[in-house]
């Protein structure tokens, strides 16, 4: 039965090999699937990207009004200040209307109030217009590709909304060095076509590159499917350029790999989500595009065997190894239930694992992940699986792992949480919380970033409910603290985690943090409600 | 006659995988020659590192005098500040005579006038000095292993030297996360040998690696000739403990790689030289050591062809390159005549190149590094040269690469640039500072991390000299801010680049690093006269 299964892993290895070298560098390394590319496929899936998440949940009451905020002492929009941005902008980039899209978070969990939304066209204007908002104490929610799960660029009472749609310029790609330089409101997706187009790559790839932009994605500190090889955006990224509450210009712009010239405060800007100043450009250290892309999809009958897999990908994958991926059983059900164009190439095991390497040779890379795969069926660890170098077929088995965040949230309300916790106990939290909610769940599963011990949980049911919030939170939390771990690994604080913010940082810490706040915004204007409470 | 240099190329390859293929993973992989094994094998090495470089220059005159400083408003240490110190710290960690070593930069360049070295063995009584010195306003510079170029680690005139030498443990090595917990005081090279014995590297590796401190390069954000591959150290540490000026300790730590709860106020302390404060203790992320380490070092006859054969090393090399090294004639025959013991395996090349591979699989990797060579060759881009993997032989090809920085400051002055600049105009600067210089240098020349754009611009003197001081700068900063490069690329400013900075840093940036300065440590006792003039 296993020999079976042996072959049959590496039968799919070869064909896929086959196809990848025959054809050109820059069309073969196809990486997740996009969202654009996936509406190609399967129509009902740009329905859902357009109208955001949960198309069938109902539009949310305002969150000032759910979450009894407290509106800060900001000035309040009038007329004039309306007729001085057009006159900034022009009448085009000054919106009144329709702005729900703009109000309303991904997640259909946080709702705003907003009654205008600005879209500067230079790093000028946004300096100019955040210069007039200061001197008048109107406070601004900087918004990208508005794809957070943390309600961080969503306004929460009626914040002025900065959109950086209309900066999304890729400004230079240098094929040698391997360094872009790109405007912020750029959808990540684009930044990485145009890279490919010399042979390059973006270091960073996600679920939502299709809508995200690179400002937002360095803004938040996003991470991904890609940090077990590049590592995170404070590696990747070289340069930033900002725009202060105050409308200054704080130009840290770098165009090289090493700049030792005094304090590195781009890192300030890299993962603060807008609330310290306005990403407006970058620039970015894109590593070369992987000639051989190879996908594993298997599956494992324990925690146990997920992580010694885990610990063979790295010491015999090595320096192919792109991502690493687990998706457990209820999680990988939900979405092969909720889109029925998903096709699973093994099913019954309680783990499933996504290994992807990328390298610079075809052969090479096969050989190594058969032999990676073979050693781990003989160990008895991997049970059944898929493994393929044909870009279609990645793609397809890519398309599963992205569809099941979506899938959770499809039909039903989802309480998410983005945690760092060590490796020995990283899944446990899955079934303690499983039990704490017994049937006041629909669905609780874990799935994640196993190679940099991220795990998403996610605790469904059919509407937001009270009850189960309270078993949920701050459990999960509290759980998490104890085991030193974080809170929020790669999703931020925003809005919906601000208060929990001492389960992972210590007082002297936060009290800096309100210093840094108060010397970079003094009035407070950027961002505000959110990070810090 | 190509032919058999191509051959020769390759026979040494083949030698090398073989002996490579019988070890085991952790004795074969041999990185960079470390100083502790130069001196086994030369003795007169280790009275070099010893007695500091440029051991037959004399004993530099006080920079307090010879650089006109203006001391602090600071209290004057009495003795009744020492005894308190005796009774902290216990007497034999407060040292009072004997500082020469406390004093004097790497370089011999700067020299300060410290009366006092404290020694203080945990956090605790970093945290304790500070807040006693803050409070009497005595003026502090930390110390690691005082190899820096800049005078950034060594008194001006008479601050408290506060040594982290006997915070020197390594915490913790998770082999399967790959994450380490280290004390600031702990020897890269030790700290790297504590990796190594669970099969990971520090990702970190430079010349000064058997007496540098890895609080000391995440102070300085030491570059090294690694980063081509695993990147600075922003991306690598993933957690800074560090003692502020008025004694507070600020927990940034962290044991995962993904932590997104604030802002990233660790990277404050990444690069900050000391004056934000003094770190104490940090995690990092160390990747897998390789199973196999080849090296090439080839001679080249332009500077187009170094650059073509980067281009094509990048490609072909791909995910296996961990180190581009350029270094130029001029730069190779004086080490050569400095160290009799060096073996230059070419000669008669205006250029060579040290190029590194790091990889899981020895066969895979030779086959590349094979076939890069190769191609090179028959482009007619690389004339000579030899490829080996064989440990003994990769060791000294790195030694030559070692000692050339060693080789300029032996017997002469040497004013050191450390400067990034646009590969197109890499090395223009080289042969437009010979032409400046003229008879007054005795050598000019360059070498450096090629695959980082970091160029290590020398120029030799008998001595100090005034006249070729005004030659060599501020033209090279000028030169440099023209294309826009970086005037500190991995050295950091320092004392000796302070007044440069605008040449790399713009107003609005300066202006907040002093407001950063300022809250950090607002009596200004940290690393007095250094960054920031």
């Amino acid at each position: 039965m296993r020999f079976q299964q042996l072959l049959h892993v590496r039968r799919l290895a070869s064909a896929g090999a086959t196809t990848l070298m025959r054809r050109p560098i820059t069309t073969t390394t196809i990486t997740t699937t996009s969202r654009t590319a996936l509406a190609a496929t399967y129509p009902a899936f740009a329905t859902t990207v357009r109208t955001m998440a949960g198309s069938g949940a109902p539009i949310p009451e305002l969150t000032e009004i759910t979450d009894n905020v407290q509106r800060g002492n900001y000035a309040t929009l009038t007329d004039k200040d309306v007729a001085h941005f057009e006159q900034l902008l022009g009448k085009n980039f000054v919106l009144t209307e329709d702005l729900e899209g703009y109000n309303i978070c991904f997640l259909k969990r946080i709702r705003g109030n907003s009654k205008l939304v600005l879209k500067p066209g230079s790093t000028a204007e946004v300096a100019a217009i955040m210069k007039y908002c200061n001197e008048r104490r109107l406070a601004v929610v900087p918004q990208g590709g508005n794809t957070g799960l943390v309600g961080g660029s969503v306004p929460i009472c009626d914040e002025i909304v900065l959109s950086l749609a209309r900066l999304n310029k890729v400004l230079s790609v240098d094929e040698v060095t391997g360094i872009a330089v790109v405007e912020a409101g750029c959808i990540l997706e684009n930044f990485d076509q145009r890279a490919r187009e010399v042979g390059l790559t973006v270091p960073l790839d996600l679920g939502a590159k299709a809508s995200c932009h690179i400002g937002g994605n360095v803004s938040t500190n996003a991470g991904g499917v890609r940090v077990v090889r590049y590592g995170n955006l404070h590696g990747s990224v070289l340069g930033v350029e900002a725009v202060l509450a105050t409308g200054q210009v704080l130009d840290l712009m770098s165009n090289f790999k090493k700049d030792n010239t005094g304090y590195h405060m781009k890192h300030l800007f890299i993962g603060s989500e807008g609330t310290l100043g306005v990403v407006t450009k970058l620039s970015m250290l894109c590593p070369h595009s992987s000639r051989a892309v190879n996908v594993a999809f298997i599956g494992l009958n324990s925690f146990d065997d997920v992580l010694k897999t885990f610990v063979s990908a790295k010491r015999n994958l090595g320096e192919i190894l792109s991502s690493c991926e687990l998706i457990d059983e209820r999680a990988l059900n939900t979405a092969l239930e909720q889109f029925k164009f998903l096709n699973s190439p093994i099913s019954g095991f309680p783990f499933y694992m996504l290994i992807e390497t990328s390298g610079s040779k075809g052969d090479h890379d096969e050989e190594k992940i058969n032999q990676f795969i073979g050693d781990g069926m003989e160990r008895g660890e991997i049970q059944d699986g898929t493994v393929t170098g044909d870009p279609g077929k990645v793609q397809e088995i890519w398309k599963i792992r992205e569809m099941v965040p979506l899938g959770l949230i499809e039909k039903s309300f989802c309480f998410k949480y983005d945690i760092s916790l060590p490796l020995r106990d990283f899944y446990n939290i899955v079934d303690v919380m499983r039990e704490r909610c017994g049937p006041l769940a629909t669905v609780v599963c874990g799935y994640g970033h196993l190679g940099d011990s991220n795990l998403h949980l996610n605790v469904s049911c059919e509407q937001f409910n009270d009850e189960i919030y309270k078993r949920v939170e701050p459990f999960v939390y509290e759980y998490t603290s104890k085991l030193k771990g974080s809170i929020s690994a790669e999703h931020g604080i925003g809005f919906l985690k601000k208060d929990y913010l001492h389960y992972s940082k210590d007082p002297v810490a936060i009290g800096y943090m309100r210093e840094m706040k108060k010397l970079l915004d003094p009035n407070s204007i950027l961002n505000p409600y959110k990070v810090l409470n």
